[in-house]
């Protein structure tokens, strides 16, 4: 599958988010959202070189960081918007986080579920009250679905994460971990489409801007990667990692966002992942997603940039069906 | 393999240890071992009919509450006795709990290992620092090599279960769970020696008496529910369940204390363990062992005894090898 670059809402990305946008999502979802734990693990930071800070996301509503996004955008809906109703496409985390957060506010929320999209989270969102329409697995199917649910019910986009709302809730996990604490020198955070990295750029640059910044990324989806190196965002690209929630591609207001906070990225290979991603499980007893334990990978493999240093890193999320586990390992 | 009784130190089992002892306990294990959080889930909660609370003992050093009575045994030697060492035979969680609590001392530790111990766990205990000892796998042959050790080196026998010292350090779990919060209708912990459990009676009685003490026990090695009904200690048994925790024998002492504290048996099939520990996985992001879930499984599968109450349950370990996951998986 190639990912061509998925449309952009125009209205929503005309407009790049600030840290206001951050502290008004902030302010928006602490009646439903977690202010989730940071954990620690000595044996972890023995390992690392380097002192270690897990901001745990994967113990967020939803089991993942997209709740934020998804919190504020459904709540940032006027009264006429909210009776109307919200839609997306994503079989993933964002999709389950949209449903649950639609039912906070007794908003209809439509799913539009690409064949061959996972069956347990397919099942989670529709647990969580959504609407689900089925499609073809291609990029124009999906946007074709969710066009015509958008004309048939005049239900609002809420893009996973190039819009504007998402982005500034998103940035809410690292706004609470600086909030406290801004003796960082060096926050990592994995990076799919960049809605928690443009969100995570805006926390930063507000409340530590000596904090430098790691975007975290699937060798084998390293679009992101390119897209920096190359100053121009890059969108045609093959991504085969196991990381699932880090295929997409990195949305244009992601891209121009990242480029102008000069954040870094940094290739981890699939095997490393799952090595973090046991070791946590190991020293921890959390289960995280691949496409988190890649944040930590990053580290292990790169212990030269971190050396001494205080780090956090964004357990970004941990929706792992038990059953998948003996092939992710395999994979690994 | 038939489960006699092991030998107790009769010395040490003579005086029952009381709410003082869990005390001094907690005082001396204190700048050692954590102070676990306690976990909500609402998803839980609403699929029990009632409140629960867990007591996160998967996250405590070494991954499991052992390292409290193991803390306090070492820390309550006298200097003599702690220049000469430690010994103890189990390749489980006690082995690793003692190793590390000796490392914080710098007392020797050695470990009677039987033949077929889960190499995964050997390796832990190597990696804490204690000296380990091969021995067959029977119980005769591990006792031997103990004896064997403490003649050659003077070594103190800290049995895994019956020695007072590791109950009363034991009993800081419940206590640290009912100190801020007597307001639990029901505890549950898992009964396989009886330590936890025994340790956990005398905090309840001091501290909150009206909570019932519920312990959960795997069908397939329920001889604490026999010795309860009998009102004498049973003590031959073949163990057959995936809690390899909960194999041994309850020890004379803890029989006494929990009959004394008449304690609810409830038994529980190895497959609704499995599904518990599942559960714990999907709902929370936590590993635990099956011999913790044994405690979810309990209340889910007699919803009629704590329909509506406030529900505290001690998860008491997370060292689940993640390799060995497909096969516990298969079996539940």
């Amino acid at each position: 599958m190639t990912n061509a670059a998925p449309a952009q809402p125009a209205a929503r990305a005309a407009t790049l988010p600030d840290f206001d946008a951050v502290l008004a999502a902030a302010a928006r979802i602490a009646p439903h959202a977690h202010v989730t734990p940071v954990l620690r693990a000595h044996s972890l930071d023995a390992l690392a070189g380097c002192e270690l800070h897990f901001k745990a996301e994967h113990l967020q509503r939803a089991g993942a960081f997209k709740f934020r996004g998804a919190c504020n955008a459904i709540w940032s809906l006027t009264p006429d918007e909210a009776a109307r109703g919200v839609v997306t496409h994503s079989s993933g985390n964002h999709g389950a986080a949209l449903a649950l957060a639609a039912r906070t506010r007794g908003v209809a929320c439509h799913v539009v579920v690409p064949e061959g999209a996972v069956a347990a989270k397919v099942a989670a969102i529709e647990a969580y009250g959504a609407v689900l329409h089925r499609c073809a697995a291609t990029i124009a199917a999906r946007e074709a679905k969710c066009a015509q649910v958008q004309a048939d019910t005049g239900a609002e986009l809420v893009h996973p994460y190039t819009d504007s709302r998402v982005i500034a809730g998103q940035g809410t996990a690292a706004m609470e971990l600086l909030a406290n604490d801004t003796a960082f020198d060096a926050l990592i955070v994995p990076v799919g489409g960049g809605g928690l990295a443009a969100g995570t750029a805006l926390s930063v640059a507000a409340l530590s801007p000596r904090t430098k910044l790691f975007l975290a990324e699937p060798s084998g989806a390293a679009e992101t990667w390119a897209s920096m190196q190359r100053g121009e965002r890059v969108t045609e690209f093959t991504p085969d990692t196991v990381c699932d929630g880090l295929r997409g591609t990195l949305g244009d207001p992601n891209f121009v966002m990242l480029h102008q906070h000069r954040a870094e990225v940094l290739k981890v290979d699939d095997r490393d992942t799952i090595a973090a991603m046991r070791l946590l499980w190991q020293r921890t007893k959390q289960i995280v997603e691949p496409s988190s334990a890649v944040a930590l990978a990053a580290v292990l493999t790169r212990k030269d940039l971190f050396a001494g240093q205080r780090v956090g890193i964004v357990l970004s999320g941990g929706n792992v069906d038990p059953d998948a586990l003996p092939e992710l390992f395999a994979r690994g």
